[in-house]
């Protein structure tokens, strides 16, 4: 798979190496030049573990000055760029195959400029989802984008790959809490978008054009990050569903009566998965679905509320058992019933799928796709799980024990034709949160026309004349 | 003021307009190819009233179809196009000064394919505010996006324009309400952005690219919005300010303990000319500026909280006096002094500026605008008001009896370049929710770099590569 352009140097050999961080020591500090195997091959790639790992360098910068003079260095020496957070990508997006310059920004991690007023604080691109979340917390504040790696991501990386997650429903992407970002693009221009403002119509806001660009557009140096008041006192309902249909009347039910900041769902097969590793089921019945419903109680009336939904619910049929927590810790066992999932799979080296429809949609499509797969795979265990609120779910198929990973992969990869025409057919998303990358790129056409894909292949040059800005990834370039 | 490129036909006569209705009337309803000077004036140009109003004809295509065809037919005959939704636009978006056709969508607006689960509703381009509003309404949801002219804009027009208005604080622009739509770029081809997904990480969102875009890069022919629940039972409060810095205080006082759906302010000026038109006062005690606050009283306890916000800012002398509203008529009452500004100004031809700041910094940037206008014109009027929660401000500068409408908006332009380099100096804004249009076209430097500036037209480009999406608008093109 060709990810760079061919006039790129794809077979950087040892002496190239040495003779490329000599210049590039020339404007960054020379220890923050790295070409040891070590951070060759520790900072060349994400969580993806499907591609060769071969940079030419790694470069640590502490300042903006040196990013643009890194772009020009790049753009003269026709050396591609892959920008580097804290690589828990899960689509390649940072994967330095063809002998690029990876640029990470762990050196450059501080916040600044907390505004009580705007409620924004200034992040260099290197801050760590966490952090942010905790600073936020000491000034009584909240930022609510959360997800399962937010202690090593970065701010800067969750921008550039929209970053969603646990509490979509209620607080959107990443994209909906950035007051502004600084970024250069690949001429080497500093470029100041949108001034960390409310409300700005003066033409195109390019904010949103570098949310989700992957690093194809030019990188993220800077980003004044919005927060928010703190949710109040939150309840976790966790409820057994005997069909996927019923789960939208659920969320129906729910919604027209309160708003709610999680609802998410995941098979028995996942249930298994969490308790086989020390978690207490819900509740004794076995149902094949469970949904989470997580909700502020803003009154006293809240509560009242949501035992009324659940008793008409299960009055419906919709609902055959369920709990609700009690306490903050009751709350988290709940919630890691969802959120261990990912982790418990860890072991089964699971295949991977991160697709979405319009919410109404789901039951039919999730129904589809795993008739699809359980046909052409019976031996093959399928766990969903997912941000069902949003119509975005999360398939990973289980690696049957003894088959070797080259082979449980290829066929993983022989249904994705069949599971993406479904998604095509249903007018969905083939990446809904995790982003295209190089996993997602040569299907790109089941979501995405060709006249669109041109229309992102044409604002790529504008910004990226000379394609030095990880090249290859989300589209050919 | 050259708007459209030059060899574009600038003088369109008789003939001209005759055989170019024959060939439109080919593919659109003859009867919807209009030539005559009534169709011509009234729908080429919008609420503002400064440029020469000379479009070649108006065309009301009913289909999507015909849309293409007449994109196709204008780059083959090199014409510009520029659409037209409600036409009240202040800023010269909507206006065909250059023998431009005029595409107007007031015959596709037809709402369909209601999903009460998704919360989504289909509308055609010129599906009017209102309509949607009430469409809304029906179904037991809401629309929150509302501002003075929702009773004859668009919904393309508020998209194209990206509009705000008086609820932003809590529901954001339009652009944060559009799932999806569908669009015709400047090549003819039929683009379909984002299928109405909540979450869609596979490249760039063309549709932000769209919202704000005012017709630039395309015609906006189809667009889901979504619905959300509709707010509890609102209170409002007036209150009455000594000092522009307190009303900060007084945000962050109120914010901190409860979430606002208005956070809105005008001047004593502009009391005086609403209650001169027949309104009460709010109270007796005359002070320089008044807040008004609304919020949702999601339980009882949410009117306890905000009289313990207003003793407080009593308390801390941030307010002097002041009312909340004891029904809905009376909460419409207090609304009526902010909303009626616009309508009470308009027999003074005032001259409008739509500016603005990160919220903390309005108390220094309103003064020193305040300053520089008032020294240079001491008899004109300042009316302010806005939505100061976002940071927002419209200055209403009004006209003095018995001076020419030529001289008075010539004395404004003058010190237009003032204001803006103020704006510019706070990193603010010249178009907060209006747009730039032609109006501010050539201003936009005091709010983007011409780095900035240079990938917008690049982007442009992309879209419309023979310059006849609505050239001239936002920057030269």
């Amino acid at each position: 798979m060709s990810n760079v352009a061919s006039d790129f140097i794809t077979e950087p050999n040892d002496e190239r190496r040495q003779q490329i961080a000599k210049q590039l020591g020339e404007f960054i500090d020379p220890d923050k030049v790295r070409i040891d195997e070590e951070s060759l091959l520790g900072h060349g790639c994400d969580w993806t573990k499907l591609y060769k790992v071969n940079p030419l360098a790694i470069v640590f910068p502490k300042t903006v000055e040196q990013v643009q003079q890194l772009v020009k260095f790049a753009r003269a020496e026709k050396i591609a760029l892959v920008p580097s957070g804290g690589r828990t990508g899960l689509s390649g997006g940072a994967v330095a195959s063809q002998g690029e310059i990876v640029v990470s920004f762990d050196y450059m991690n501080q916040m600044s400029d907390f505004n009580p007023v705007d409620r924004t604080v200034v992040c260099q691109p290197g801050v760590i989802t966490q952090q942010l979340q905790d600073f936020a917390e000491e000034q009584c504040l909240y930022y609510p984008v959360d997800f399962a790696s937010a202690g090593s991501s970065q701010i800067a990386g969750n921008i550039a790959t929209n970053a969603g997650g646990i509490k979509v429903i209620k607080y959107g992407m990443t994209r909906d809490w950035v007051a502004g970002m600084k970024v250069v693009t690949g001429t080497g221009e500093l470029i100041d978008l949108n001034k960390n403002l409310l409300k700005n119509n003066t033409g195109y806001d390019l904010r949103h054009l570098f949310a989700g660009s992957e690093g194809t557009l030019g990188l993220i140096v800077e980003a004044t990050m919005r927060l928010t008041q703190p949710p109040k006192d939150l309840s976790v309902l966790v409820l057994g569903v005997p069909e996927m249909a019923a789960i939208m009347e659920i969320l129906r039910a729910f919604q027209n009566r309160m708003p709610l900041t999680a609802f998410e769902f995941f098979s028995e097969s996942g249930c298994k998965l969490t308790t086989a590793h020390g978690l207490q089921r819900p509740f004794e019945t076995e149902t094949p679905f469970y949904v989470l419903i997580e909700y502020e109680n803003q009154s006293e009336q809240d509560a009242e509320t949501a035992m009324e939904v659940f008793e008409y619910c299960m009055e419906q049929g919709w609902v055959v058992d369920g709990v609700i927590s009690q306490s903050e810790s009751q709350a988290e066992n709940l919630w890691a019933l969802r959120e261990n999932l990912g982790e418990c799979c860890a072991p089964f080296t699971p295949y991977k799928n991160d697709i979405s429809v319009t919410t109404s949609q789901v039951p039919g499509f999730l129904e589809d796709i795993d008739a699809v797969v359980s046909q052409a795979y019976p031996d093959f265990t399928l766990v969903w799980w997912g941000h069902i609120g949003d119509g975005n779910l999360h398939l990973n198929i289980l690696k049957p024990e003894g088959m070797e990973k080259e082979e449980f992969f290829s066929k993983c990869q022989a249904v994705n034709k069949q599971v993406f025409e479904i998604v095509e057919r249903y007018q969905g998303s083939i990446s809904a949160e995790h982003g295209v990358g190089l996993v997602k790129r040569d299907y790109i056409q089941y979501t995405r026309s060709d006249a669109d894909v041109a229309l992102m292949q044409g604002i790529k040059k504008v910004f990226d004349p000379d394609n030095i800005m990880n090249p290859g990834k989300i589209f050919q370039s």
